[in-house]
């Protein structure tokens, strides 16, 4: 993992539009956005058999279909619905896993209003029927990636009023996600090995 | 559970355009799809604690959006995109459940061709991973549904080269979903329990 000095800004900040596909590959995660870092890991653990974990599909409120003769039916009017639930799930060690993702380009913390309400209450539903559930940040300032258990969200939650969490909380408490180049550009299932070892 | 007779047809063959919301309600499940039944169950499932299980969105390839000016951003161009996956997924005891749910208006048999090739996979995998993985069909000329594990599936498939799964086969070998009225119209945990009770 590489971080930039604090202060010279993210590592994806310059010719981002200049980017190929082939230098894409060449230079690992940069320039992909974190969802399709994610989406990378996935099926690089899905491909060695460790996980199975799928973003699920954008939720959508399909209001209109044309259905043209010979050819595929045609949405022509759609809005996006808000998300009801989390982004990922799916099963790691026989245990269901759940989380939300964020990216967040503010350098000293996470800002709450990212995580909605209906996100959270999940989130502990989840937790409350014996699931794995997480948050992962990724400060693309720092270029890092924390993994933040469900009960260390909660416990924060509960004695903090204040509208985000600290980055040295974050640093302090949470756990660090392993970057790499491709296959596997974010090994978040070694953070969540790591914290599963520890809550024991 | 109520089944009429044989070549008697569904009992949701009549008037179904007439009922209203008010009936569907007085009547249970009568002339909710199964889709609405199972979602039912699920919103059960949840305000009792008893588990966290949602349908995921259906997936849409969006090829253009509109930004109006202070309104919802609309899609105008979207087509269907083939599911990679099941249905649902979640949590149930800890353990990550995934399931497919199929209907059939078919008496005597389940045609597979209903069950993709990709959706076969991903059960697989999933079982593979420790998950509970199960195929809940709904016979409507029966009004039965019936709960088939993975590996009674898999079993199923590798011993047969047939292009469906007989009634009888299943009536012997899966589990049965109780029904009830408003609000669980299909109790297909309970025949989880019997399955995982078994299974043990």
């Amino acid at each position: 993992m590489f971080n930039y000095p604090a202060g010279q800004g993210p590592r994806f900040k310059f010719k981002r539009k200049e980017i190929t596909s082939k230098q894409k590959t060449q230079y690992g995660s940069r320039g992909m956005s974190f969802e399709e870092m994610i989406n990378q890991s996935n099926a690089y653990y899905l491909n060695r058999q460790l996980a199975v974990i799928h973003k699920k599909p954008t939720p959508v409120q399909i209001v209109k279909v044309d259905y043209p003769k010979r050819s595929a039916a045609r949405i022509t009017e759609a809005y996006f619905r808000q998300a009801s639930t989390t982004d990922y799930n799916g099963v790691y060690l026989g245990r269901y896993i759940d989380f939300e993702t964020k990216e967040t380009r503010n350098k000293t913390s996470f800002p709450l209003s990212n995580l909605h309400d209906h996100q959270i209450e999940h989130m502990k539903l989840c937790f409350q029927q014996g699931g794995i559930v997480f948050l992962l940040i990724y400060f693309r300032v720092h270029d890092a990636i924390y993994l933040i258990p469900y009960p260390l969200l909660e416990n924060f939650l509960q004695k903090n009023k204040k509208q985000s969490i600290p980055y040295s909380f974050i640093q302090a408490h949470a756990y660090a996600c392993p970057q790499g180049k491709f296959p596997i550009s974010v090994d978040y299932l070694s953070a969540l090995d790591a914290y599963l070892e520890e809550a024991k």
